[in-house]
């Protein structure tokens, strides 16, 4: 655990959060800043800086745990963002996944 | 394989493409329609619709592919964006990431 780390503080329970599902190694929570309505994050439990940082022992387990996320949203279109670095806008380093429930005409735009 | 499906040409060899690697199940390629100097494509071999469609099998093989993708381009900072379904703009039906490498100033406005 990072001490300073906003999602170690999260996963830890010492900053509250609105889960919808964990699994042994990564949790799942709404975004406290919903870019769009059910706006997800999928964060490690244990502090990886990124991408780069999260061992391949993890890469199966991390999508199955976004595969039920998105089932538990009831949704087939969807964004899956992650942002590394932070040229790429990547805000808080810890490794984290956004999940965008996306809508006809929703109006949210994305540019890829 | 599906006949009209593009990407399913591109691995077959039917259109050419500009390819950085392959693995078993994946291929890195250039995007033909680049948002960002770099952009890359990783894309399954076998015909998936999107996300939903791959099996979790493959979750592991899909995310070393792209491990290998963004160390081929030597970068630290991007974003790996995958669209799934129309509504989220996956213009293609047929499992694919974006990743797109971002450096300072890029000018690049992307929105999560």
């Amino acid at each position: 655990m990072e001490y300073s780390c906003v999602f170690c503080k999260i996963v830890s329970g010492e900053i509250p959060c609105h889960k919808i599902w964990e699994s042994e190694d990564f949790v799942v929570i709404e975004d406290a800043n919903q870019k769009v309505n059910g706006h997800l994050l999928v964060v490690s439990k244990k502090h990886y800086n990124d991408f780069l940082d999260l061992p391949s022992e993890l890469y199966r387990n991390f999508l199955e745990s976004v595969s039920v996320a998105v089932e538990k949203l009831g949704i087939k279109d969807f964004n899956l963002v992650l942002n590394n670095g932070k040229f790429a806008g990547q805000v808080v380093p810890h490794f984290h996944l956004h999940i965008l429930p996306r809508r006809v005409d929703d109006g949210f735009k994305f540019g890829v």
